[in-house]
């Protein structure tokens, strides 16, 4: 079966050759077929195996850590491990404070509720420590996005992307779909 | 009080002033320490932050993510939000299956157990849809990490260091002293 030229996987420089019946029969992955056409041929063209996809994730944002004592996180991360945090900011908006905790790579955020109805109460009743909370990953069009994970039966938390913490638009995706990890796209 | 240069913070590319008796007392950030020496001087040396400190933290080199059904997984990683995946390694002398998930920046770690005394058997049964496991940030020095941590009352997980899944030793921090994350040092 003849491949074809689909999308270019942009943000890992690299193009994967369709998924045709045949790789799909055979089994391997996508990171095995890569390793036998480098292995076969030098010039052999790869193109990306999403087919038909209008959209393309892209690196990992941050991500999101309930803490129920901010100044005791925050110490943690700048006094004992010494990296660098952002000040506090309020979120009222999103109904919490938030501290950036710079990685090199990434960030995590740091979330402290904020007035009655913060959408993290509920997960610091439930883990008093704190925990995970969601993971951030960006897109390059969050409505292709949205309407391409729609139609393979992902469902999401709201109808439509609201504006996130970084004046984005965002979406968060059922956890119930991704293995008990609430997902947050964000446009890039 | 006079400042000393003491580690380059070599990953972010920025070297903070030596936190002085003063720096605390005024109760800014090094961020905002940062912003005002900037601010004020555009030749100002600055130092970093964590006197005495023979290690540095690194960049986020994986979230691990535990999950009841690894080919549902990988799909929804490869097939659905079109990344980039490894094949699925076995590693017994972990008790666990991994995979991979590039996300450019950093990864996701896909965990399944292997094995009946699997080390997140007890994770999957008390969270079924699976979850968020742990955090994995890379360090310079591990050894040298450890022994500052355990100063600061950090406990760990060992007494002593273990090769990890990427054959460099590793060492996991009680998520009772971060903020209910169980957080994972690796040795870049």
């Amino acid at each position: 079966m003849a491949s074809a030229v689909l999308k270019v996987a942009g943000w890992c420089g690299l193009v994967f050759r369709r998924q045709t019946h045949t790789d799909i029969v055979t089994g391997l992955s996508r990171f095995s077929r890569l390793t036998v056409l480098r292995t076969h041929s030098t010039t052999a063209t790869l193109h990306q195996g999403l087919p038909g996809s209008l959209w393309k994730l892209g690196r990992l944002n941050h991500i999101a850590i309930a803490v129920p004592d901010m100044e005791k996180a925050t110490a943690l991360y700048r006094d004992v491990l010494g990296a660098t945090v952002s000040d506090k900011v309020p979120l009222p908006e999103h109904g919490v404070y938030t501290v950036f905790v710079e990685l090199g790579n990434t960030k995590l955020e740091l979330l402290h509720p904020l007035g009655e109805k913060s959408p993290i109460a509920g997960f610091l009743q439930k883990n008093k420590s704190g925990g995970m909370h969601h993971i951030c990953i960006e897109v390059d069009n969050i409505n292709a996005a949205i309407a391409d994970l729609k139609a393979k039966n992902i469902r999401t938390l709201s109808a439509e992307p609201r504006i996130g913490a970084h004046g984005k638009p965002v979406m968060f995706l059922h956890p119930k779909d991704c293995d008990g990890v609430l997902v947050e796209l964000e446009e890039a």
